[in-house]
């Protein structure tokens, strides 16, 4: 297939590069940012550009991986090329799209990515939608070139689809960096809570975690919360946090 | 060494396990439940025994692996044996030893332990604590018979220590899990999410949390915040859980 990517960041690049390994013609990398238009283009043998104006419509479809407010603007000026127009965003409806443009997609990653980071995008979960059945087949075979793990999701689902992400990633990484600056600043180091982090994400990919749920809150051993939040004194939120996040293991207990 | 286990739990069958196949002798396993006494030192070739009467005094040590809440009086009970007396636990002084019995130590392995799920002990990080330098010494040599990565920590950086490894494990796991009642109750597939929470913790092996935080918090993305908000509705908990959480991140930012 013949792609346009609009957008040089962290999706645009590893999704590109995917692309280019699976045999598709990258035709060009579209970003106002020259110097990192250029430097991907570069690596999946692209043309850079930085104006609309240079488009070249002789493609198959726009997938746009810019931020999510800058998506619908980018899909209203690529409009008149009446090509098939996809985003990457878990968080944008395809309406965005739709309105400006009758041949609608979704192509979203559901992974957290760095560039620096190599990282096996067969194992990404590609999540697919399509304004047409027509649409969401061409996509499927798509992602089918590039990761093992392709399935429908409509624009409803793929917004719990993020919300949920952001619990268990974003919010479980910001979890991490609290450890991190309580270890710091008692001159510990962070190295020897790591062993555990892995762990923990690797027992849940073979059982439920709300069944794995160890520590004081779920046995409700108040005595070593009073001593932790007694350890957090000179840090009221997190100690709100450390309070918000026990009552709700409280809460939700072995079972669901 | 010799060395008797007090417990049938989780962190008793895996140190058992680790010291047994490192040579050391297993010579008796006492736990009131007499089940999961036989079984573990059926496993490590000792003898299962249920009541404190039948404790054989010739032994190097007592490892304590019981619940927090049992270690004192255990502690209280072994203290006429005059041998050493370790406990595992993070969030327990020395002291509840030490009053009993002037030999005293601590082993805290800083990971989490299942039965079933087969561990590599190597890995563990073992943190430990004596009451005199010379019983440090002995502690740390049996330390490393079993762990590649072992720790001088004293109770107060322990108690820092076992806080730590609550937001950064057991609240992740919490996390995890509230994100599995989302995709459910939305019927979507919990295994979706998998590859990005593996991710996530990967992620943080090499880089500073704090320094790859992603997500709409560290964004300020109040649109897609306020989605969020709304998409949990049904849920107040989660609600203020996702308030605090984007709160302490925005507070937080991208500099420690």
């Amino acid at each position: 297939m013949r792609v346009s990517i609009i957008g040089s960041g962290n999706v645009a690049t590893h999704l590109s590069a995917a692309l280019k390994n699976a045999g598709h013609h990258i035709i060009q990398v579209y970003s106002l940012n020259q110097q990192n238009a250029g430097l991907l283009a570069y690596h999946v043998k692209a043309e850079a550009i930085s104006h609309i104006a240079q488009i070249n419509a002789d493609t198959d479809m726009f997938i746009i991986a810019a931020k999510d407010d800058a998506i619908e603007s980018i899909a209203k000026q690529l409009a008149s090329y009446q090509k098939l127009i996809v985003h990457t965003s878990g968080a944008t409806a395809m309406d965005v799209i739709l309105k400006y443009n009758l041949q609608a997609g979704i192509l979203y990653p559901l992974q957290t990515f760095s560039k620096t980071r190599e990282l096996d995008f067969k194992q990404v979960p590609l999540c697919i939608e399509g304004s047409t059945e027509d649409i969401t087949i061409r996509l499927e075979q798509l992602a089918h070139t590039i990761s093992k793990h392709v399935s429908r999701v409509n624009s409803s689902e793929r917004k719990i689809l993020h919300l949920a992400a952001v619990f268990a990633c974003n919010f479980s990484n910001h979890l991490y960096a609290i450890a991190q600056v309580l270890l710091v600043e008692n001159g510990l180091d962070f190295n020897l809570l790591k062993p555990l982090i892995l762990e923990t994400a690797q027992k849940v990919m073979e059982s439920s975690p709300v069944k794995v749920q160890t520590g004081p809150a779920i046995r409700n051993d108040k005595k070593t919360m009073k001593a932790h939040l007694g350890l957090l004194d000179r840090h009221p939120p997190l100690q709100q946090l450390y309070e918000v996040l026990s009552q709700s293991i409280i809460k939700m207990g072995n079972g669901g």
